[in-house]
């Protein structure tokens, strides 16, 4: 497909930057402010006309002065400057940009000479709070690097209006709905009180793109939102919040939209999601066509993660000194997996995460993760954690008797206890 | 004396504005906001070419998203836009601004458009600090919102270059020191270690201003600055840091320069010295001659001081009713100073801040304050803290025998203990 570049509309797609995660930490503190840095540079490399951003743009709720100030820095190194802004503002901004007194996107405004927009909606970690519900990133709004949308007043009844952007004959709605808790969502979708309004002009000449913060896994009944929830008119739906990178677009069974999990930019977790290679994309839309292009980011920290079971070991339980070098083998032969993988990226910082999940049921113990990885100190980033424990979750039938009720009732309860020890979380931190 | 336009460089100065000062507070929450508001609608009104600030912009090291986000609003609303700038800048900018990427004045950033610029140095409430050791100042340097400078980056040689500035014939050159320990400047001054970095050509044809944070009253033996450590050379001195509005220009006895010392902007504490009427000012500069106007400010909370003898009442120490009667007379007295001062100013918040010092020596016991204070809750801003009861520190002489060492020694102790119960601070927070 050959795109005519005055028609085409670039949009170079990122989200769950968790800016500021681990910030003291000597090894890893940078991380995620070098990635961000290559995501802008990618963006201005493709000549992105926006960077849009689907939530967890800061780990923490209030940043340090330190994360902020370097997020600032690098906006605005690398979105201010004169390279011009052909996006053509079509919306009302005060219904897209609410509880500002500056309801302009930042390009629009004669006050600034921005060169990429960046667009924006809030994720969990980032969410207005605090006295005066302020949230991080109305910092950033009011300082004229961010525009920061879809922000919804009421759970009650959410209106959700598009950012409406025009290039040449490419006419684009872009709907957003930062981090809202999901139960309460969930509700106010089944209620039908969601709602995005289409432009009245020629509906059917615009592109619509969806950002959302929110579990698209089931964590319980009403602990996620489902896919088929959204809108049958949207064209493209940006998933933010979940970490593993599940960025190819693949069309809904159903409805008539791509889906695109672009996963965060950094591990917040050791789960085996995070160790899936990182990508951003470039999104190329053509009046009511899209070229999707992933991009692997290059600085991220090579992570990689491995699953055994101490049982097929056959080793002796009671041997221990046996048990932890057969593990160090088999780190270090992750160490070796990653050292290749490094060979291929020098952009990448030296030291890898390096994760094994060691199922020790059949009669093993556990073994001092913390002095265990002294050994591979200078060898991985997170040497006190590269080991995690748990035992396979086995299930028990058993009868329950309720003294006093005369009647039996069949449950199950849930025998072993999974994870623990290694001292790193596991579970997913999106 | 009649001042050229074009050749007159207008300078509006305040400091301690202490942003954030007691955010939580249902009655004084926004004093500090709304009054540093009015500090730039009059900079505007006055047509200042520049803003100075003295330091303890904010309050708060780490300021709240709320009161970060308040005060970069006030500043993108009253300083950017098209108002032209008409001042050169003739300072190498690396040497003014150091510690940041983009070392240039954020009005002659092409990708800012300032209306008014501000400069500013750093006080001992916002100065640099935690991870990274950046300062609140630092964030709204890096927004383009203000021009930190002054930072002194070794305490054993500080080397100030100036700020150099021209509006037509008009020549500033603009020292600045943020806060730093005053034993540690103490000792640096004494030592020959601090210099002024005077420009080298026509060096008699600049206007020379130094602005610091530090204690000018004598603290202790080297904790505080003298005056006369201040180089020679200077016009004038803008001191910041001690609250007490005492603006107008005092002619030093030994040296050249005249010292200014602006105060607060609100009350951060109930020291009689906060209850001096306060006022920002604008300072003229025509070639070496300059015209200081101070202004008073309308928003600043009615705060009324007054101080008494529990003694001189004659009451009878037992008759506690007595007592109290008498104070709450004397507070309804205050009150009523106060309104009359708000009957003159009608953009002051409506509940003024009293503090009644009560002397309690003699043989009186302290009453209950907050209990006390409940009946002035819808009259005064600060019910809880209407009272503050002190004793007069009274000397002893005494002789010490030094048990072994066979000798006297003379000395003083302080007998009584001053302060104490109001829940108030009276001591000075500068
Ligand atoms: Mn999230
Ligand atoms: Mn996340
Ligand atoms: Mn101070
Ligand atoms: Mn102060």
């Amino acid at each position: 497909m050959e795109l005519d570049k005055e028609n085409t509309l670039k949009i170079l797609l990122a989200t769950d930057n968790h800016l500021g995660y681990l910030e003291r930490d000597p090894i890893r503190g940078n991380d995620s402010i070098v990635t961000f840095e290559e995501i802008l540079m990618l963006a201005n490399l493709h000549e992105a006309d926006f960077v849009l951003l689907g939530g967890d743009l800061f780990h923490e709720n209030q940043p340090s002065r330190k994360t902020l100030y370097s997020t600032m820095e690098l906006l605005r190194k690398h979105c201010m400057g004169d390279r011009p802004c052909s996006l053509e503002f079509l919306s009302n901004a005060d219904t897209v940009f609410t509880n500002t007194k500056f309801p302009l996107a930042n390009y629009m405004s004669p006050n600034y000479n921005i060169s990429m927009p960046v667009f924006s909606i809030h994720g969990n970690h980032d969410d207005p709070a605090g006295n005066g519900a302020k949230s991080a990133m109305d910092i950033l709004s009011v300082a004229g690097l961010v525009n920061y949308f879809g922000q919804a007043h009421s759970i009650e009844s959410i209106e959700v209006f598009p950012v409406l952007l025009q290039k040449g004959k490419t006419k684009l709605a872009l709907y957003g709905l930062g981090h809202v808790k999901d139960e309460r969502l969930h509700r106010a979708f089944l209620k039908g009180r969601v709602k995005l309004q289409r432009p009245e002009e020629d509906m059917e000449s615009w592109f619509n793109i969806f950002v959302l913060h929110q579990n698209r896994r089931k964590h319980g009944p009403t602990n996620y939102i489902p896919e088929q929830f959204l809108a049958d008119f949207l064209d493209l739906v940006v998933w933010g919040h979940e970490h593993d990178c599940l960025i190819d677009p693949t069309p809904h069974e159903t409805h008539r939209f791509y889906l695109t999990q672009p996963g965060s930019s950094i591990a917040t977790s050791l789960a085996e999601g995070e160790a899936i290679k990182k990508h951003v994309a470039l999104v190329e839309i053509n009046e009511r066509q899209f070229r999707f292009t992933k991009i692997p980011l290059q600085t991220v920290r090579v992570f990689i993660f491995n699953s055994i079971k101490l049982k097929d070991s056959r080793l002796n339980p009671s041997r221990e000194d046996q048990i932890e070098t057969y593990l160090a083998e088999k780190v270090e032969g992750l160490i070796q997996m990653a050292q290749e993988e490094l060979r291929s990226n020098e952009k990448a910082p030296p030291l890898p995460l390096i994760r094994l999940k060691v199922d020790y049921s059949g009669g093993y113990s556990q073994i001092n993760s913390i002095r265990f990885g002294q050994r591979f100190v200078n060898q991985v980033a997170n040497p006190k954690e590269t080991l995690m424990f748990h035992r396979q979750r086995q299930t028990y039938s058993v009868q329950w008797r309720l003294w006093g009720a005369g009647r039996r009732l069949s449950g199950v309860v849930v025998g072993g206890r999974s994870g623990g020890s290694g001292g790193g979380s596991e579970g997913p931190a999106e």
